[in-house]
Protein backbone atom coordinates (compact mmCIF):
# COMPACT_ATOMS: atom_id res chain seq x y z
CA UNK A 1 0.00 0.00 0.00
CA UNK A 2 2.94 2.54 1.11
CA UNK A 3 4.55 1.56 -2.35
CA UNK A 4 1.45 1.86 -4.20
CA UNK A 5 1.13 4.81 -2.59
CA UNK A 6 4.65 6.11 -3.24
CA UNK A 7 4.62 5.32 -7.23
CA UNK A 8 1.06 7.16 -7.62
CA UNK A 9 3.59 10.35 -5.75
CA UNK A 10 6.05 9.83 -8.34
CA UNK A 11 3.70 9.70 -11.44
CA UNK A 12 1.62 12.61 -10.35
CA UNK A 13 4.90 14.63 -9.65
CA UNK A 14 6.16 13.52 -12.68
CA UNK A 15 3.10 15.22 -14.81
CA UNK A 16 3.16 17.72 -12.78
CA UNK A 17 6.40 18.40 -14.01
CA UNK A 18 5.87 17.35 -17.13
CA UNK A 19 3.00 20.02 -17.59
CA UNK A 20 5.39 22.58 -16.13
CA UNK A 21 7.93 21.73 -18.78
CA UNK A 22 5.50 21.90 -21.68
CA UNK A 23 3.75 25.34 -20.44
CA UNK A 24 7.37 26.83 -19.39
CA UNK A 25 8.61 27.86 -23.41
CA UNK A 26 4.44 28.91 -23.61
CA UNK A 27 4.54 31.58 -20.60
CA UNK A 28 8.31 33.09 -21.24
CA UNK A 29 7.37 33.83 -25.11
CA UNK A 30 3.75 34.64 -25.07
CA UNK A 31 3.46 35.73 -21.42
CA UNK A 32 0.95 34.66 -18.78
CA UNK A 33 -2.07 36.63 -19.91
CA UNK A 34 -1.00 35.81 -23.53
CA UNK A 35 -1.02 31.81 -23.29
CA UNK A 36 -4.01 30.13 -22.71
CA UNK A 37 -5.48 27.29 -20.88
CA UNK A 38 -6.30 25.85 -24.48
CA UNK A 39 -2.27 26.55 -25.58
CA UNK A 40 -1.43 24.39 -22.63
CA UNK A 41 -3.73 21.79 -23.73
CA UNK A 42 -2.46 21.38 -27.18
CA UNK A 43 1.21 21.98 -26.22
CA UNK A 44 0.73 18.99 -23.25
CA UNK A 45 -1.99 16.93 -25.24
CA UNK A 46 -4.09 16.29 -22.19
CA UNK A 47 -8.01 17.73 -21.30
CA UNK A 48 -8.67 20.68 -19.24
CA UNK A 49 -9.87 18.28 -16.17
CA UNK A 50 -6.45 16.46 -16.37
CA UNK A 51 -4.69 20.21 -16.14
CA UNK A 52 -7.01 21.11 -13.36
CA UNK A 53 -5.97 17.60 -11.39
CA UNK A 54 -2.68 18.92 -11.21
CA UNK A 55 -3.11 22.85 -10.85
CA UNK A 56 -6.15 24.48 -9.60
CA UNK A 57 -6.15 27.83 -11.76
CA UNK A 58 -3.69 28.77 -14.56
CA UNK A 59 -2.38 31.13 -11.78
CA UNK A 60 -1.11 28.31 -10.35
CA UNK A 61 0.64 26.78 -13.04
CA UNK A 62 2.12 29.90 -13.94
CA UNK A 63 3.64 30.33 -10.66
CA UNK A 64 4.81 27.06 -10.64
CA UNK A 65 6.55 28.09 -14.12
CA UNK A 66 8.47 31.25 -13.45
CA UNK A 67 9.87 29.11 -10.44
CA UNK A 68 11.33 26.72 -12.93
CA UNK A 69 12.17 29.23 -15.54
CA UNK A 70 14.48 31.04 -12.89
CA UNK A 71 16.04 28.26 -11.20
CA UNK A 72 16.35 26.67 -14.74
CA UNK A 73 18.16 29.86 -15.44
CA UNK A 74 20.41 29.37 -12.66
CA UNK A 75 21.22 26.02 -13.29
CA UNK A 76 22.41 27.04 -16.64
CA UNK A 77 24.46 29.79 -15.66
CA UNK A 78 26.18 28.34 -13.13
CA UNK A 79 27.03 25.76 -15.31
CA UNK A 80 28.82 28.15 -17.45
CA UNK A 81 30.61 29.66 -14.68
CA UNK A 82 31.87 26.42 -13.16
CA UNK A 83 33.64 25.88 -16.66
CA UNK A 84 35.98 28.78 -15.71
CA UNK A 85 38.45 28.91 -12.54
CA UNK A 86 39.59 33.49 -12.93
CA UNK A 87 36.75 35.73 -12.12
CA UNK A 88 37.62 37.21 -15.31
CA UNK A 89 36.81 34.16 -17.18
CA UNK A 90 33.73 33.93 -15.35
CA UNK A 91 32.32 37.18 -15.81
CA UNK A 92 32.86 36.68 -19.44
CA UNK A 93 31.14 33.73 -19.54
CA UNK A 94 28.12 34.97 -17.89
CA UNK A 95 28.68 37.97 -20.23
CA UNK A 96 29.18 35.35 -23.27
CA UNK A 97 25.92 32.79 -22.28
CA UNK A 98 23.88 35.83 -21.79
CA UNK A 99 24.42 37.75 -25.14
CA UNK A 100 23.14 34.45 -27.10
CA UNK A 101 20.19 36.23 -28.14
CA UNK A 102 19.44 33.56 -31.49
CA UNK A 103 19.62 30.86 -29.18
CA UNK A 104 19.09 32.00 -25.41
CA UNK A 105 19.67 30.13 -22.79
CA UNK A 106 15.69 30.16 -22.02
CA UNK A 107 13.33 29.89 -24.88
CA UNK A 108 11.24 33.40 -25.41
CA UNK A 109 14.45 34.99 -23.53
CA UNK A 110 15.20 36.42 -19.81
CA UNK A 111 12.38 35.37 -18.11
CA UNK A 112 13.28 38.53 -15.11
CA UNK A 113 12.69 40.97 -18.28
CA UNK A 114 9.27 38.91 -19.60
CA UNK A 115 7.94 37.97 -16.23
CA UNK A 116 9.38 40.94 -14.11
CA UNK A 117 7.69 43.32 -17.59
CA UNK A 118 4.04 41.73 -17.02
CA UNK A 119 3.84 41.09 -13.17
CA UNK A 120 5.01 44.77 -11.84
CA UNK A 121 1.56 46.33 -12.09
CA UNK A 122 0.17 43.13 -11.55
CA UNK A 123 0.56 40.70 -10.23
CA UNK A 124 2.89 40.72 -6.60
CA UNK A 125 3.51 36.85 -6.31
CA UNK A 126 5.01 36.59 -9.72
CA UNK A 127 7.09 40.05 -9.16
CA UNK A 128 8.28 38.67 -6.11
CA UNK A 129 9.99 35.67 -7.53
CA UNK A 130 11.50 37.98 -10.13
CA UNK A 131 12.83 39.85 -7.40
CA UNK A 132 14.30 37.06 -5.96
CA UNK A 133 15.25 35.88 -9.30
CA UNK A 134 17.43 39.33 -9.70
CA UNK A 135 19.05 39.69 -5.96
CA UNK A 136 20.30 35.93 -6.98
CA UNK A 137 21.72 36.88 -10.42
CA UNK A 138 23.55 40.47 -9.09
CA UNK A 139 24.80 38.59 -5.73
CA UNK A 140 26.21 35.57 -8.03
CA UNK A 141 28.33 38.64 -10.17
CA UNK A 142 29.13 40.60 -7.12
CA UNK A 143 30.08 36.92 -5.45
CA UNK A 144 32.47 36.12 -8.54
CA UNK A 145 34.12 40.00 -8.34
CA UNK A 146 34.54 39.71 -4.52
CA UNK A 147 36.13 36.37 -5.19
CA UNK A 148 38.61 38.07 -7.42
CA UNK A 149 39.37 40.82 -5.30
CA UNK A 150 40.70 38.87 -2.47
CA UNK A 151 42.67 36.20 -4.41
CA UNK A 152 44.49 39.44 -6.10
CA UNK A 153 43.33 38.97 -9.34
CA UNK A 154 41.47 41.88 -9.58
CA UNK A 155 42.45 45.58 -8.48
CA UNK A 156 41.57 46.33 -4.97
CA UNK A 157 39.13 49.18 -5.07
CA UNK A 158 36.54 48.36 -7.23
CA UNK A 159 32.70 48.15 -5.67
CA UNK A 160 31.86 44.56 -6.55
CA UNK A 161 27.71 45.37 -5.71
CA UNK A 162 27.55 48.43 -7.64
CA UNK A 163 29.18 46.98 -10.29
CA UNK A 164 26.86 43.27 -10.35
CA UNK A 165 24.23 45.85 -10.65
CA UNK A 166 25.96 47.93 -13.74
CA UNK A 167 26.51 44.43 -15.72
CA UNK A 168 22.84 43.48 -14.47
CA UNK A 169 21.57 46.16 -15.83
CA UNK A 170 22.90 46.75 -18.62
CA UNK A 171 22.92 43.31 -19.77
CA UNK A 172 18.97 43.33 -19.25
CA UNK A 173 18.67 46.08 -21.27
CA UNK A 174 21.07 44.81 -24.19
CA UNK A 175 18.60 42.15 -24.65
CA UNK A 176 15.66 43.80 -24.96
CA UNK A 177 17.00 46.13 -27.18
CA UNK A 178 18.81 42.68 -29.24
CA UNK A 179 15.04 41.22 -29.18
CA UNK A 180 13.34 44.15 -29.99
CA UNK A 181 16.15 44.80 -32.81
CA UNK A 182 15.86 41.44 -34.38
CA UNK A 183 19.78 41.44 -34.22
CA UNK A 184 22.75 41.13 -31.34
CA UNK A 185 24.43 44.68 -33.24
CA UNK A 186 24.19 46.96 -29.97
CA UNK A 187 24.34 44.09 -27.09
CA UNK A 188 27.69 42.80 -28.92
CA UNK A 189 28.93 46.43 -28.69
CA UNK A 190 27.80 46.59 -24.93
CA UNK A 191 29.34 43.17 -23.85
CA UNK A 192 32.64 44.52 -25.34
CA UNK A 193 32.74 47.79 -23.72
CA UNK A 194 31.96 46.02 -20.17
CA UNK A 195 34.53 43.03 -21.11
CA UNK A 196 37.13 46.01 -21.64
CA UNK A 197 36.10 47.88 -18.21
CA UNK A 198 36.55 44.46 -16.32
CA UNK A 199 39.91 43.89 -18.47
CA UNK A 200 40.86 47.54 -17.03
CA UNK A 201 40.19 45.83 -13.35
CA UNK A 202 42.92 43.21 -13.36
CA UNK A 203 45.55 43.45 -11.56
CA UNK B 1 -22.67 70.01 -46.00
CA UNK B 2 -18.79 70.36 -46.59
CA UNK B 3 -19.14 72.27 -42.82
CA UNK B 4 -20.88 69.50 -41.31
CA UNK B 5 -18.61 66.89 -42.61
CA UNK B 6 -15.88 68.47 -41.45
CA UNK B 7 -17.50 68.60 -37.95
CA UNK B 8 -18.56 65.31 -38.07
CA UNK B 9 -14.91 64.22 -39.40
CA UNK B 10 -13.47 66.40 -35.64
CA UNK B 11 -16.00 64.82 -33.48
CA UNK B 12 -14.64 61.21 -34.75
CA UNK B 13 -11.41 61.93 -34.31
CA UNK B 14 -11.67 63.51 -30.80
CA UNK B 15 -13.69 60.82 -30.10
CA UNK B 16 -10.89 58.01 -31.81
CA UNK B 17 -8.70 60.91 -29.64
CA UNK B 18 -10.67 59.44 -26.83
CA UNK B 19 -10.39 56.28 -27.19
CA UNK B 20 -6.72 55.97 -27.31
CA UNK B 21 -5.94 58.20 -24.39
CA UNK B 22 -8.53 56.12 -22.08
CA UNK B 23 -6.56 53.05 -23.52
CA UNK B 24 -3.80 53.65 -23.05
CA UNK B 25 -2.56 53.11 -19.54
CA UNK B 26 -4.31 50.15 -19.77
CA UNK B 27 -2.64 48.78 -22.04
CA UNK B 28 0.77 50.29 -20.73
CA UNK B 29 0.06 48.77 -17.46
CA UNK B 30 -1.73 45.16 -18.15
CA UNK B 31 -0.14 45.02 -21.66
CA UNK B 32 -1.61 44.33 -24.56
CA UNK B 33 -3.12 40.65 -24.28
CA UNK B 34 -4.03 41.53 -20.24
CA UNK B 35 -6.33 44.13 -21.33
CA UNK B 36 -9.70 43.26 -22.77
CA UNK B 37 -12.09 44.95 -24.78
CA UNK B 38 -14.54 45.08 -21.71
CA UNK B 39 -11.84 47.06 -19.59
CA UNK B 40 -11.34 50.00 -22.63
CA UNK B 41 -15.72 49.84 -22.79
CA UNK B 42 -15.64 50.61 -18.99
CA UNK B 43 -12.40 53.09 -18.81
CA UNK B 44 -14.15 54.56 -22.20
CA UNK B 45 -18.17 54.34 -20.66
CA UNK B 46 -18.54 53.28 -24.30
CA UNK B 47 -20.29 50.29 -25.71
CA UNK B 48 -18.46 47.13 -27.58
CA UNK B 49 -20.35 48.59 -30.93
CA UNK B 50 -19.35 52.16 -30.50
CA UNK B 51 -15.51 51.18 -30.16
CA UNK B 52 -15.80 49.25 -33.30
CA UNK B 53 -16.95 51.94 -35.00
CA UNK B 54 -13.74 53.72 -34.38
CA UNK B 55 -11.20 50.68 -34.24
CA UNK B 56 -12.05 47.68 -35.81
CA UNK B 57 -10.31 45.78 -33.63
CA UNK B 58 -8.54 45.46 -30.36
CA UNK B 59 -5.05 44.72 -32.39
CA UNK B 60 -6.02 48.16 -34.51
CA UNK B 61 -6.69 50.31 -31.45
CA UNK B 62 -3.31 48.92 -29.61
CA UNK B 63 -1.17 49.79 -32.77
CA UNK B 64 -2.55 53.27 -32.13
CA UNK B 65 -2.13 52.99 -28.53
CA UNK B 66 1.46 51.94 -29.00
CA UNK B 67 2.13 55.32 -31.44
CA UNK B 68 0.55 57.66 -29.14
CA UNK B 69 3.07 56.62 -25.82
CA UNK B 70 5.79 56.62 -27.95
CA UNK B 71 4.84 60.19 -29.19
CA UNK B 72 3.33 61.23 -25.59
CA UNK B 73 7.07 60.37 -23.72
CA UNK B 74 8.90 61.52 -27.02
CA UNK B 75 7.07 64.87 -26.64
CA UNK B 76 7.77 64.87 -22.56
CA UNK B 77 11.25 63.99 -22.72
CA UNK B 78 11.74 66.83 -25.43
CA UNK B 79 9.56 69.01 -22.94
CA UNK B 80 12.59 68.45 -20.11
CA UNK B 81 15.63 68.30 -22.26
CA UNK B 82 14.52 72.43 -23.83
CA UNK B 83 14.95 73.69 -20.41
CA UNK B 84 18.70 73.20 -20.56
CA UNK B 85 20.83 75.10 -22.45
CA UNK B 86 24.54 72.61 -21.76
CA UNK B 87 25.14 68.91 -22.80
CA UNK B 88 25.46 67.74 -19.82
CA UNK B 89 22.58 69.17 -18.22
CA UNK B 90 20.40 68.20 -20.98
CA UNK B 91 22.05 64.44 -19.95
CA UNK B 92 21.26 64.86 -16.72
CA UNK B 93 17.78 65.90 -17.22
CA UNK B 94 17.26 63.28 -19.22
CA UNK B 95 18.95 60.57 -16.58
CA UNK B 96 16.16 62.79 -13.61
CA UNK B 97 13.34 62.58 -15.55
CA UNK B 98 13.52 58.59 -16.60
CA UNK B 99 14.06 57.69 -13.03
CA UNK B 100 11.31 59.29 -11.46
CA UNK B 101 10.20 55.67 -11.09
CA UNK B 102 7.47 56.53 -8.80
CA UNK B 103 5.76 59.04 -10.66
CA UNK B 104 7.24 57.66 -14.51
CA UNK B 105 6.42 59.82 -17.42
CA UNK B 106 3.68 57.18 -18.87
CA UNK B 107 1.54 55.34 -16.49
CA UNK B 108 2.30 51.96 -16.36
CA UNK B 109 6.21 52.91 -16.97
CA UNK B 110 8.44 52.73 -20.08
CA UNK B 111 6.38 51.97 -23.10
CA UNK B 112 9.49 50.08 -24.77
CA UNK B 113 9.98 47.98 -22.14
CA UNK B 114 6.57 47.12 -21.90
CA UNK B 115 5.24 46.93 -25.44
CA UNK B 116 9.03 45.44 -26.74
CA UNK B 117 8.67 42.67 -24.17
CA UNK B 118 5.48 41.70 -24.97
CA UNK B 119 5.54 42.04 -28.66
CA UNK B 120 9.20 40.78 -29.36
CA UNK B 121 8.21 37.16 -29.94
CA UNK B 122 4.46 37.61 -30.49
CA UNK B 123 3.71 40.80 -32.87
CA UNK B 124 5.79 42.02 -35.94
CA UNK B 125 3.81 45.66 -36.12
CA UNK B 126 4.19 46.56 -32.12
CA UNK B 127 8.09 45.59 -32.57
CA UNK B 128 8.64 47.68 -35.14
CA UNK B 129 7.37 50.89 -33.43
CA UNK B 130 9.45 49.86 -30.12
CA UNK B 131 12.41 49.42 -32.49
CA UNK B 132 11.61 52.94 -33.80
CA UNK B 133 11.48 54.21 -30.65
CA UNK B 134 14.34 53.07 -29.49
CA UNK B 135 16.08 54.51 -32.69
CA UNK B 136 14.55 57.28 -31.41
CA UNK B 137 16.04 58.07 -27.68
CA UNK B 138 19.16 56.94 -29.00
CA UNK B 139 19.58 59.19 -31.41
CA UNK B 140 18.36 61.99 -29.37
CA UNK B 141 20.83 61.09 -26.63
CA UNK B 142 23.73 60.76 -29.32
CA UNK B 143 22.99 63.85 -30.67
CA UNK B 144 23.39 66.04 -27.32
CA UNK B 145 26.54 64.40 -26.92
CA UNK B 146 27.81 65.21 -30.26
CA UNK B 147 26.62 68.70 -29.58
CA UNK B 148 28.21 69.18 -26.60
CA UNK B 149 31.58 67.75 -28.82
CA UNK B 150 31.41 70.31 -31.61
CA UNK B 151 30.88 73.43 -28.91
CA UNK B 152 33.57 71.83 -27.04
CA UNK B 153 31.72 71.47 -23.98
CA UNK B 154 32.62 68.12 -23.70
CA UNK B 155 36.34 65.88 -24.13
CA UNK B 156 37.10 65.22 -27.80
CA UNK B 157 37.12 61.54 -28.21
CA UNK B 158 33.79 60.24 -26.83
CA UNK B 159 31.88 57.89 -28.85
CA UNK B 160 28.68 59.42 -28.86
CA UNK B 161 26.73 56.34 -30.38
CA UNK B 162 27.77 54.11 -28.25
CA UNK B 163 27.40 55.85 -25.02
CA UNK B 164 24.30 56.71 -26.01
CA UNK B 165 23.48 52.89 -26.46
CA UNK B 166 24.87 52.68 -23.32
CA UNK B 167 22.82 55.04 -21.65
CA UNK B 168 20.07 53.83 -23.13
CA UNK B 169 20.14 50.57 -21.88
CA UNK B 170 20.99 50.72 -18.04
CA UNK B 171 18.36 52.82 -17.98
CA UNK B 172 15.98 50.51 -19.63
CA UNK B 173 17.74 47.07 -17.42
CA UNK B 174 17.73 49.76 -14.06
CA UNK B 175 13.75 51.05 -14.85
CA UNK B 176 12.91 46.80 -14.79
CA UNK B 177 14.81 46.83 -11.80
CA UNK B 178 12.95 49.61 -10.04
CA UNK B 179 9.70 48.42 -10.98
CA UNK B 180 10.27 44.88 -9.67
CA UNK B 181 11.80 45.68 -6.99
CA UNK B 182 9.10 48.58 -6.22
CA UNK B 183 11.87 51.36 -4.97
CA UNK B 184 14.55 53.16 -6.75
CA UNK B 185 17.61 52.08 -4.72
CA UNK B 186 19.57 50.41 -7.38
CA UNK B 187 18.74 53.28 -10.22
CA UNK B 188 19.44 55.80 -7.74
CA UNK B 189 22.94 53.99 -7.55
CA UNK B 190 22.99 53.65 -11.63
CA UNK B 191 21.97 57.59 -12.69
CA UNK B 192 24.42 58.34 -10.40
CA UNK B 193 26.86 56.52 -11.90
CA UNK B 194 26.51 57.82 -15.22
CA UNK B 195 26.47 61.04 -14.20
CA UNK B 196 29.81 60.52 -12.89
CA UNK B 197 31.02 59.31 -16.10
CA UNK B 198 29.24 62.30 -17.77
CA UNK B 199 31.11 64.58 -15.50
CA UNK B 200 34.17 63.19 -16.42
CA UNK B 201 33.71 64.00 -19.99
CA UNK B 202 33.31 67.53 -19.76
CA UNK B 203 36.42 69.54 -20.77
Amino acid sequence: MTNQNEIDMTKAERTKQFIIEQSAPLFNTKGVAGTAMSDIMEATKMAKGGLYGHFESKDALSHAVVDHCLSTLGQKITLQLNKHKSAKNKLFAYLDFLSKTDNPPLQGGCPMINFGTEADDTNPVIKQKVKQGMYWSQNLIAGIIEHGLASGELKAGWDAKKYAMKIFALMEGGILIARVMGNNTQLNIIVKMLKAEIEDQVA
